[in-house]
């Protein structure tokens, strides 16, 4: 492809990941306008060949694609928002938000600027800023199907894109549960270097050993999640009843090694949680059903004042009960889970 | 090597775990000899070619290494502890201690063991029962070093064994910290299926994304390793401020999907108590040292029992200060932290 044909692309937030993102467009040949709120952050891609707008609206008005990164969903509106100059230069184009945000925000947004005549696309960019535009790089995308056609082309040149569907907060969703997970692997690893750096074992001399041993316990993941899937978490190998148990070995070895166990307390509390809800004999992915507070309320408005609302106080007050029969019902007969699973 | 040399074996303990063991041994070719204190246990084995022993006495009797695996370490000093019948039986062999337990458990265990004239070795088996004997197994293991060198051989017939020195607790410390960095990051895949699965979205088609992601972010440990090791905790792409920032947006998702935070709140504590201390613009393994509350006092029995003699509320006071003196000097010249962090 010539580089020649490829459309021009508007970046407004010049943060690391904007400027990342400015520069992965420039490298793949994209006329790139950039703007930041403050001035003196386009200096750098400006020698690289980027033209730097004066105003946000000069910005929007330089591309059929505008790309938002900046701090907050509230920066966005802040920018956006300015009626009569930004917002009426919004029809016909398309926004790609990779602003940090909830699903929530996302849906909000989306339907604020569809009011106002643009596609949205939204993003989760699974990446540090110096990754960007590299092969390990991801941008989860869901929003418009017609905006994300258009311009795949162009947002491929950030990384691999991973089209999640038309719902705008899809892409946020996936984001934050993968964002989730890996919380849970960093508060884990924090939690072994501190109780072997209690014995001053040099955390480089361990975490090899942490690496093979957390690579082999991924593998562990797709049976759990076909059995959260199947509904069906009857442990093989080593059910609830025995991890709880064992549990209270991590609590303890924390207080005696003088390492809080504030990171492991509420997993263990959950184990008992589990136990106490006769799930003794099954395995780890009956715990995600006790995860369960109430429906998803981002979609479902009605329920969201009103947390007691999708409650139902029977299958609370039994927890063995506590199954999901939505998810075995039709899967396209609704898009929400409307019902309660339980009580914490 | 012809399997007429292996030397027999005993295992005590033939629950799940300890029939994996005697099989893998009977696998090896060594004369196995199994004991369990409820009868009928071992049946399968002995078809297999096992010695099914009477008694513990004369489980113990059978060979110059006993294998014990059981429930806990009052199971452990239950069996050996009959006076004059087991316990007389126990100098001049080694006894291997399989059983789940904390450092402390098998630093005491070690101790009144050599006071029976036995060699002692303690292990964490890093497997499910299914694994052992195949590559993927690890047997930590510490104690004794000439036990250890006399034994390994025949410890190898579990899987690869991993020989962490003299001290007694270091497998069982090692093996606290591994089940800790796996239950981490466990309970963050259980928070990103609830949140997905919230949405109906089906785990297996998820999950993968989750693995290639978990693993792409498995590779950033070793510098957090470094860092710690270094005590400079520099972040040169996402510092904790930033990171306390968007963890907001976990939390606030979980509220709105209807699914609880309780796995993620500690860590969004820790998060924003790093930034309170000054450790705003470090990276994540600054944090490692606020989970540090006292000394290990495992080693440390003199401050075991009044946890505010480690302790200096000078540094407590000014959580900025809170770095390691004890890392920056001679580590060989003590082998316990005894001085305090901080304070929770």
């Amino acid at each position: 492809m010539n580089t020649d044909d490829r459309p021009p692309v508007t970046v407004i937030g010049l943060g690391a990941m904007g400027k990342a993102l400015a520069g992965a467009f420039l490298d793949n040949g994209h006329p790139t306008t950039v703007w930041n709120r403050t001035e003196g952050k386009g200096r750098e891609l400006v020698e690289r060949g980027a033209t730097e707008a004066a105003t946000a609206a000069e910005a929007i008005a330089a591309s059929p694609v505008v790309v938002v990164c900046v701090l907050d969903y509230d920066a966005v509106r802040e920018i956006l928002g300015a009626p009569g100059t930004v917002t009426g230069l919004l029809a016909g184009r398309t926004l790609v938000n990779l602003t940090n945000g909830t699903p929530r925000q996302a849906r909000e947004l989306a339907r604020w600027v569809s009011g106002r005549g643009a596609d949205y696309l939204d993003g989760g960019v699974m990446a540090v800023p110096p990754m960007i535009g590299n092969p390990g790089s991801l941008v989860l995308c869901s929003g418009s199907p017609g905006a994300f056609t258009a311009h795949e082309g162009t947002l491929s040149a950030l990384g691999a894109v991973d089209y999640l569907g038309e719902d705008a907060g899809r892409a946020s969703l996936y984001d934050i549960a993968l964002l989730s997970a890996m919380y849970g692997m960093f508060g884990g690893f924090l939690q072994a270097v501190a109780l072997t750096g209690s014995e001053r074992i040099p955390a480089t001399e361990f975490t090899p050993l942490v690496v093979s041993w957390l690579n082999a316990m991924l593998t562990s993941l797709p049976a759990m999640a076909k059995a959260y899937d199947a509904n069906d978490h009857s442990a093989t190998t080593s059910n609830l009843g025995m991890q709880a148990t064992g549990f209270v070995n991590l609590l303890e070895t924390g207080r005696d090694q003088g390492v809080s166990t504030e990171l492991l307390k509420p997993m263990g509390a959950l184990l008992d949680r589990g136990v106490a809800a006769n799930r003794g004999d099954d395995g780890l992915s009956a715990l995600i059903d006790l995860l369960r507070t109430g429906p998803a309320s981002a979609t479902d408005p009605a329920s969201a004042t009103d947390p007691a609302k999708g409650a139902d106080p029977a299958k609370g007050a039994d927890p063995a009960r506590a199954t999901d029969p939505a998810r075995a019902t039709d899967a396209g007969s609704h898009d929400v889970v409307s019902h309660h699973l339980g009580s914490e």
